[in-house]
């Protein structure tokens, strides 16, 4: 763990060390990502099958296709008190993402010409569900909820299954979802299946939902011919303190990102330097208990790092540099950061909101961008399953107070054609 | 030029091929756009300047940067009437990109809770604007305006110097737009400079702007360090014509199309054969008199098509189908067709709607989504330069109310520290 205070000689340095931390070595599996994608637009589902069999080790007998009987049966078969779990879930992300809804707008000039724009859904959505490690049924819910609300008709899951079998809180959540159409299949061969289609496999409009380095380069060499919601990588918490915080909270909420991956980061920052050392040994005192001690260990010491700021002013400069993906404000005056913070996936406000609130039930979406890309990238939201289309619809009168600009910049741009078509409809 | 008629055995086949029209052969020029941007990223603006050489063949002897200076004297130099006409665009577009800004929102939740989006702009946008052929000052307001609105603090622009000599046209408008940094480079060389920085060019957040297979590969391989807007090939138009229009104006809109590029579309669809066969004749009658003629030609034999369909339902059908940039309903009941296009990046309506409106002066972006991917992305926006953060600001209440589904999810996800993170909260 870096421990670093902004008086130091050589902080700018180690700290833009921190601010340049994305590095998705993309080069490194891009021809293997290429192949297969490649594979599967020629091949079809049978590349999908032998790719199933090399990577994920299992032979398909009949089809990728997951059956709609098995969601019912997982989902059945579940406790009440789980079923309630997830529709409350299901109630909060509905809720939440509903507000986010854009609606078309005409606007009538006074010249009788109309200007608008036309927000349509995509046709179809692909979402993808990692598994492997573990089941996150947390983000079928993340990712179908905001397709669902923006008005898409055809959804379609893909999720590798291990040994042919996917989770059974999955395919619950599924059946909670009404998913019809869900498919056996992961990595870059899911996403080249979904980007280009196969008989089994429709092809989509947008491909959403995280994963990893293959999926990320999969995701981007497909772009342009699909559209994708971002280009993600390992996860990662920053949080402000201070005196008011408790650094054993703070270590928790640190060490709650640290046992996602290895590669994830947490950092803190802070304009206490006592705070600091508590929370750093709060931190090395809770590690060695967790189940997922060797992950969380192997994050904390090569991707953790204790800032300690000057004050709060530079704090606020500091996080908004770090851009980060979940950024918990846990001090006792946390709303008064909100209008400065320019750069965070999610920010999280005060002591009762841990980043798990937002990774479960709380409402907002958990796919959030990553590595400083906050700068740039937005949560997955209904947003990024619309898209628009302009209105133009001049009247004569409207037609007649802009033609001669028309013609001039047609004429400047030496396009003779575009000003004939204003010419001619001139009365 | 193809004529087909939807009656017609093969019509499926053929219909296909103009729906998967998008081929941009992004494998043959990426390795050279590769080196470009890693030369870019190693040695900045000496490799710039280099490039520039090789590929636009002057000598960069000064910076690369454009002087206010010389942006202010093409302004003054230009005539009232083109200074007014630069301004009225700029006017018009202004006011119709002002109708596309998003507010940031909280919800006052009834247990305390606070749920919310804020919406802040990036910090630095970086515009491309093509030169070589032809200049486009249209270009520069379309790009640079909505950037402005969103409240774009710096403002990037590169554009190509043939002979280091860049159009008085866009030096006047860079001077309309307060453009403070402007500079002499084009192609990938440009794209890779705005991703990661030179000294003497800035790195931005995010990057658009038109151009050619070597600035569209470009953007794709940089996609992810910064965002872009989309990723576009050439342009295209589709027309929705029947006996109500005139086929001397759908014959110049397709042309003014068609003058643009080679590579460029155009494709009238309707339910009148009568309409059809006036359409080719006109466009065989126009086409000689253009100055344009070699380019023009070259489009309509190659990439324009004729498309009968048997109704006003299949016309429908037909043009969401091919999903065009540009679409014209140039009939006298255009309005009645606005509910059921899906698919287009802009929409023209009626008979004082030709597309050149659009490009210039109406006030919506000219730069549009091509190739069939107006299924999936939108026309630039305010919103390519704004990004979304989630907040979530939990009551001890509505802490209490999900706290349980929380854990419940947690565990079962294997995240242990996730669920602490949680547990420790509780009172």
């Amino acid at each position: 763990m870096k421990f670093l205070n902004s008086m130091d000689k050589d902080f700018d340095f180690e700290f833009n060390k921190l601010v340049n931390r994305s590095n998705l070595d993309m080069d490194s599996v891009e021809a293997i990502v290429k192949n297969i994608i490649n594979e599967v637009k020629t091949d079809g589902d049978d590349a999908l099958k032998e790719q199933i069999l090399k990577f994920d080790k299992w032979e398909v007998k009949n089809n990728l296709k997951i059956t709609q009987e098995s969601m019912k049966k997982a989902y059945d078969d579940l406790d009440d008190n789980m079923k309630n779990t997830l529709k409350k879930a299901k109630n909060r992300i509905k809720s939440y993402h509903e507000k986010q809804l854009e609606r078309s707008w005409l606007n009538f000039e006074n010249d009788g010409s109309i200007l608008g724009q036309k927000i349509t859904p995509v046709d179809r959505a692909g979402l993808y569900i990692p598994g492997g490690k573990a089941a996150y049924p947390s983000s079928l819910l993340m990712n179908v909820i905001p397709a669902i609300v923006a008005g898409v008709k055809e959804i379609v899951v893909c999720t590798p299954a291990v040994g042919g079998k996917v989770n059974d809180l999955l395919l619950a959540a599924m059946y909670l979802l009404d998913i019809k159409e869900a498919f056996k299949v992961g990595g870059a061969s899911a996403i080249g299946a979904m980007a280009y289609g196969t008989k089994s496999i429709p092809k989509v409009d947008v491909i959403t939902g995280p994963g990893n380095i293959f999926v990320a380069t999969a995701k981007k060499l497909v772009f342009g011919d699909v559209n994708i919601d971002m280009i993600a990588g390992p996860s990662e918490i920053g949080v402000i303190a201070d005196d008011s915080s408790d650094p054993h909270l703070v270590a928790i909420d640190m060490l709650s990102q640290a046992e996602h991956d290895e590669l994830a980061s947490s950092f803190l920052v802070t304009n206490s330097i006592n705070l600091a050392k508590k929370v750093k040994n709060e931190i090395y005192e809770i590690l060695p208990n967790l189940k997922r001690y060797e992950i969380a260990k192997k994050s904390i010491e090569q991707k953790a790092a204790i800032i300690v700021a000057k004050d709060k002013c530079e704090v606020i400069k500091l996080i908004n540099d770090l851009a980060v993906e979940h950024l918990e404000i846990q001090t006792t005056d946390a709303n008064s950061y909100l209008p400065y913070i320019r750069h965070a996936g999610a920010i999280f406000l005060g002591h009762f909101t841990p980043e798990a609130m937002g990774d479960y039930a709380a409402g907002p979406n958990h796919t959030l961008p990553t590595g400083g890309s906050a700068r740039f990238f937005s949560p997955l939201g209904v947003y990024n399953f619309l898209k628009r289309s302009s209105i133009i619809s001049m009247s004569e009168k409207g037609f007649n107070e802009i033609s001669e600009i028309c013609m001039s910049l047609a004429e400047a741009e030496g396009l003779e054609a575009h000003k004939l078509s204003v010419k001619k409809r001139l009365k």
